[in-house]
Order: structure tokens, then C-alpha cells, then sequence
């Protein structure tokens, strides 16, 4: 019978980068380092967790394994293919990983993720089974219409940008996969919020910054090179 | 009788800094230099521009002339008091403006501000009279209710983080500070969607990065750094 590890980190990584030009996040290089190694390597130094599954696209398995091996990531359980939306490939992962009591789900498009992140995520989800990291809107969001006609501003003292990592006790987000109507969803955490499961938010970190477009490497670059030399 | 300029610019740069532990923000030094200076300088560089209005604590008055005549700021016309409120602070400038038909509305908070979302703040507002820069929503927004539960998912396809530059038909501007219900305002645009005056958005940029908290200082001292160094 295999082990019950406390914490598998699934790491999320096969978008299509559609707009970032058709370009595979993963492997897109930050100073020389695929983008994918950076959460990684927090990952494999973290004591908290005990393995980690990557979830990248389907065609590109090899070369996700080729790069663990090369860097000597030896806390990655699994490398396996995503599927077309990120519920499926978090489903992915879920299937993948070995057994565990908790899941950290953690988009590799986050390269700036920290040991403290990780730590406040799970012990935030020691509460509830389910905690995201989460920082509070700054700034004026407004909806917008055909044409980019403004049709309202929100009340925004009440809304979080939310980040990941996301924290979940295994079987209520394998359950949460399960019973939700399929489809694709925002995040994890919205699959327990549609079962009415309580989902709480913890402190993100406003440098836990998302590549999602090409102007944002450009921010994360300088963030992970700040951080490199200190 | 004055001549009406084109554009006037008004940096506003009278908040508290509350979140930033109670640091005046306009004279934070980034690299040396206080953060006001980042976005006068544009300011001060753009073809576009023909005057500038600073708006800062009453207290900091003095303190913001000297900077501005030290460095040699020329196209400041007046520093002005602000406020209790931001709307209050933009108000005051305007009323410390030189007569013009535009005005572009910026928060000295944003120093990475360049000359292309000046340009294409002023091209969008040409149409409707109203533009704000913004940008596409692409992290997931949850409402948080009290104790930090997560209380629903918004769903983000038509939601944007609107930024500065702010650039209105002066007189519109104004009628909407004038005749808007009293009470502070999520920004000017704000007060004109009260009014039903169409706003439109325009392209904002991802590394035009607001300083609210002193995590975001690192962000943009990098950011900074970088456009320096190139």
C-alpha cells in the first residue's frame, strides 16, 4: 500500500499561451531558465511539500521530463498531459499524483511563488479543507461593453484578485471535480463554491505575478532577477 | 485674456500614503529619485502636454515647488493643495489649471507612465470625450465577505482594471465634478457614467503599475531600473 504524503503540489502548466503569441509558457526562457523551472524549484526546496506532479501539454511530456531530470528535480512524482481546459488538466494532475491529504495547485505561469505563500496556504486550508491566496483590488474595475463602452463601475471593497497557490483538502477538490457540472471553471475554489463548500482567501503577494501576455515578462524578469541578486 | 492650451496634465499626488505606513508617496525616493518625479518628467518630455498642474498635501506644498524647480520642471504651472478625498485633490486642480480644452488625469502613484498611453489617451478621448486606459481583467475576482470567506465568483469576460491616464474634454470634466452627487468617487471617469456621459477604455499597460503598498515598490523599482538601464 503507497504512503499518505501530506502535501503534493500539482503544477499547472499546460496552457496554450494563446496570448503570448502561441508560445508554450513553460518553457518560455527567464534569464536563461525555463519559466516552469522557477516554481519548481521553490517546490523542491520547500519542506512542506513531499512531491510534485507537472501538468504540461500532451505533446510536450518529453521534454517536461527531460528538463526535470536535467535539473535534478527530484520531488516530481509525475509528469503527465493536460487536457483542453485548466479544470482538466488540474483533473489531470489530481489522477497522476500520489496519494495525499492535501494538494497545492500552483499555475506555473507564476514563477515568483515563495516558501512563505506555501506555508499561508496551508495553514489557512487547516481550517476549512480549502484556502486561496488572494490579494484585495487596488484598483477601479469597471465593466465594459461592445466598443469598449464603459457600462459600470463595481464597488471593489469587497472583491480580491485571486492568485494561486490554491489549497484543498484532496478529497474535497477530487470530489469538487467530481459532482460540478462540467465545463469549463474561473479556478479551483469556484468548482467547491458552486457545492456550497466554504472556501476561505489568505495573503497572496502582489509579486506572485501572472505571465500572461508578452509585456508581463518583462515585469517578472525584473522581479526574478531582484530577487536572484539578493 | 489666457491663452487656451491643448492639453493640460494633472498629477495627482495628494493621497496619505495610509497604506503605505503613513509614507507621503509623492516624495517616496525610488532609485534617489522621489516618485513624483517619474511621471513629470513624461509629463515634461511629451510634445503633447503643454502644462502640468501638481497636486499634493497642503503641507507638502512648498516642499513639491522646490522639487519642481530644482529639476527643472517648466511646464508645471502651479502646485496646488489637494483634498480629503481624491476627488476633491482633482478638483483643486483643476481649478489651479491654466485654461485648456483637454485634461489628462494621471496619479503620480504610477510612475512607469509613458508617452504612448498619453498618445492613446488622447486619441481615444478625442471621440467620446472621455477615456480611461485600462486592461483586461485576467486573474480570477472573487467577492470576500467577512472572516475572509469567499463569498462568489465574478465572471470576468467583460471586466477591466482601469488605470491612469484619465483624459477628458475639460468642460465635461467639470460639469461632472459640479454636478455629481457630493461624496468621494471610485475616479473621474466614475462621475461621468453617473451622469450617462459615455466613457470609453483604451489600451493601458500591464507595467503601469500603481504604488499602494510597499511590496509594490520593489515591482516598480524594477520596472524602473530596467527602462534606465535600456
Amino acid at each position: 500500500m503507497p504512503t499518505t504524503l501530506d502535501v503534493v503540489a500539482i503544477l499547472v502548466a499546460a496552457g496554450s499561451g494563446q496570448r503570448m503569441g502561441g508560445v508554450e509558457k513553460a518553457f518560455l526562457p527567464i534569464g536563461g531558465i525555463p519559466l516552469l523551472c522557477y516554481s519548481l524549484s521553490v517546490v523542491q526546496a520547500s519542506p512542506l511539500v513531499q512531491a510534485a506532479v507537472v501538468v504540461v501539454q500532451g505533446s510536450s511530456v518529453k521534454r517536461a521530463h527531460s528538463l526535470v531530470e536535467e535539473r535534478g528535480f527530484s520531488k516530481v512524482a509525475a509528469v503527465c498531459p493536460g487536457g483542453a481546459t485548466r479544470r482538466d488538466s488540474v483533473w489531470a494532475g489530481l489522477e497522476a499524483a500520489p496519494p495525499s491529504t492535501w494538494v497545492l495547485v500552483h499555475d506555473a505561469a507564476r514563477p515568483c511563488l515563495t516558501e512563505e505563500l506555501i506555508q499561508r496556504g496551508l495553514t489557512a486550508a487547516s481550517g476549512t479543507g480549502a484556502a486561496v491566496a488572494a490579494i484585495p483590488v487596488e484598483d477601479t474595475i469597471k465593466e465594459v461593453g461592445p466598443g469598449g463602452a464603459v457600462q459600470s463601475t463595481l464597488d471593489r471593497s469587497r472583491l480580491y484578485t485571486v492568485q494561486t497557490p490554491q489549497v484543498f483538502a484532496r478529497e474535497v477538490l477530487r470530489r469538487a471535480h467530481q459532482e460540478s457540472p462540467p465545463g469549463p471553471s474561473w479556478d479551483d475554489a469556484a468548482l467547491l463554491e458552486a457545492l456550497g463548500w466554504p472556501v476561505c482567501v489568505y495573503p497572496g503577494d502582489r509579486r506572485n505575478v501572472k505571465v500572461t501576455v508578452p509585456e508581463d515578462l518583462e515585469l517578472v524578469e525584473a522581479l526574478l532577477s531582484r530577487r536572484k541578486g539578493s
